[in-house]
């Protein structure tokens, strides 16, 4: 690997000392960019612009060029897996994911196929690429996919749900074929993870944005192992590439999560990420927590609230400054330019402080 | 007050020894039940039924007459103070309410009515008073309101939301006007359970659906305070009437809650009761906290399920059962007298067997 110019990130995921705090922003390439919004204009809709290696890493530059973000992240979908194995996803108009098929018996998991993502999702392996080209190194590239629990709930609901009954009701009905299938999805999310790691990418992060709809036990038998089966075996395969787990309300099994062997946690915003620190001592760095709701305010209020949270996480190395969910699509660029500049400044205050 | 044949919620709610612990259902009135649907399509649409005492008494019997239940809940909606203030609440088919009046000025704060409840909600003090007449004492009658942090989302968003962006937006950017609507709505939330409790509700419950969208300092700070004042006022008025408060997600405040001088704390799912009730002591009850995607399992795994957080909860007085939120409307009524059974017969072995 090529030396990273700004290695902020890849640094605060050692635990090292940084000059400043970095900060990158889930969701950065998004509909709040008026260039994106252009850009999803020629492409028709969202899923012929993840697909097309080109103007994902497009999407995947426009912040990077626009702020000064410490990372740049792989402009895709969580449900890229899903849809190879031949569920077919579509997005409709405001209503998100849909899937054509689902999966609803053990034949249904029976009958999906083994991925090979270099033939399968090759063009995710393309635009890794392409971004690793554009970007000459100027910061590092996160690679990422969906848990494997939350890959499941889209699968079996068919889409996207206010409470995922049928995923639940699977989980407590029929745990048999819940397990067949998480174990299915643990090995295409690992070869899809590693695939990425092998096209270029320089971290990795699991998305478990679902997980937070399970009972601690639950979370930790039908989310969190299978996580962890696909975070032992990177480590073992790329002992140097971080790998940063989120799970979005999980805030109760934290410290499970800090023993998978994760370089990181993603904390959200329901969770004090002072007190998240605490709990997991010094065994990964955390990533979090503004809530992206702040970003509907005035600057002031802005740069109060993410140095709040710096002041929370304390003098210690092993932050990465992000929000704790997506950012929204009607958010002020500006905004997001007001955030990055007080992440870096009053980080950097702190530390030459002490 | 006339004595209540079943009074171990009661009694539970003061934290008194129990013969077995009792259980009542978050909307134990409603579709899962044949009879609930016939009577439905007796009424037309949702709200019609809220606004017909008779008919909201025969709902809130329903569940009594089915189940060997140890509270009834009175048949009604949170949003109806909102609807009383003028904001033309609807609820459509398969999408939830909607208002057609929202707030989102100053201006529109200040022309909110104060309310009369006995006056402007008197369908619902109707229905209180048929009900109780109705439930000869046989079990105590539980009114509620929502939280004011709630009735707020609702009425600044026009209807439900996925995360409620209006509401976060407003909190943040003009939070000046949120807490007068919050300053307003608290008001109104005293003054409709005083009119319940002078109806003859025997407890009160504050259902909080939404504070689990705030920070913690927010969810103080937006949701608990109003809430306190609210606690603060009833308890002073009404010293024998337990209130239970119930913040869906907001497991991070559960001390705080427990300081407001409520009853009893209502448990999501997603917190193991056992941990709740070492935070909590004993200065509350707990109540709580199946997640309800259990009553879609076997009998088998929902005996063990209910057995496990009896057991979790362990041998103390103050546990009440419950779902850890609402009843799905396609659970098998079965499951649910099976669940009562267990939660009896578990917790009188229990207490038997020390």
């Amino acid at each position: 690997m090529k030396a990273i110019q700004n290695d902020r990130f890849l640094k605060a995921l050692r635990r090292e000392p940084v000059d400043h705090t970095p900060i990158w922003i889930m969701r950065q390439a998004g509909r709040y960019l008026p260039e994106y919004r252009e850009l999803r204009k020629k492409a028709g809709d969202f899923l012929s612009l993840c697909k097309n290696p080109e103007l994902a890493c497009e999407a995947t530059m426009q912040p990077i060029r626009r702020f000064d973000l410490d990372a740049a992240i792989l402009f895709s979908d969580i449900l890229t897996i899903p849809d190879a194995m031949g569920l077919g996803l579509s997005f409709l108009e405001g209503e998100g994911p849909h899937f054509a098929k689902t999966i609803r018996s053990m034949a249904d998991v029976k009958a999906l196929p083994i991925l090979d993502p270099n033939r399968d999702l090759g063009y995710v392996m393309q635009a890794v690429k392409t971004i690793k080209r554009e970007l000459h190194n100027k910061v590092p590239l996160i690679g990422f996919s969906g848990s494997p629990w939350t890959l499941a709930t889209y699968m079996i609901e068919g889409g996207s749900s206010k409470d995922f009954n049928q995923a639940k009701a699977m989980l407590y009905k029929a745990p048999e074929i819940m397990k067949a299938l998480l174990t299915s999805l643990s090995q295409a999310v690992t070869d899809y993870l590693a695939a990425q790691i092998d096209a270029g990418v320089d971290v990795v992060m699991i998305f478990d944005t679902w997980g937070g709809l399970l009972t601690p036990e639950c979370y930790r038998e039908f989310s969190l192992h299978y996580m962890q089966q696909v975070v032992s075996t990177l480590k073992s395969r790329y002992p140097a590439i971080p790998i940063i787990l989120f799970s979005k309300g999980c805030a109760h099994s934290l410290t499970e999560m800090a023993d998978t062997g994760a370089s990181a946690l993603g904390i959200d915003w329901t969770t004090s990420i002072g007190k998240a620190r605490k709990l997991v001592g010094n065994k990964v760095a955390l990533q979090g927590n503004l809530d992206p709701s702040v970003l509907y305010a005035e600057p002031t209020k802005i740069r109060s609230e993410a140095a709040r949270i710096i002041h929370e996480f304390g003098r210690h190395p092993g932050h990465i400054f992000n929000l704790g969910h997506g950012i929204h699509p009607g958010i002020n660029p500006d905004h997001v330019a007001t955030l990055i500049d007080e992440v870096h400044s009053v980080s950097s205050n702190e530390s030459s402080s002490t």
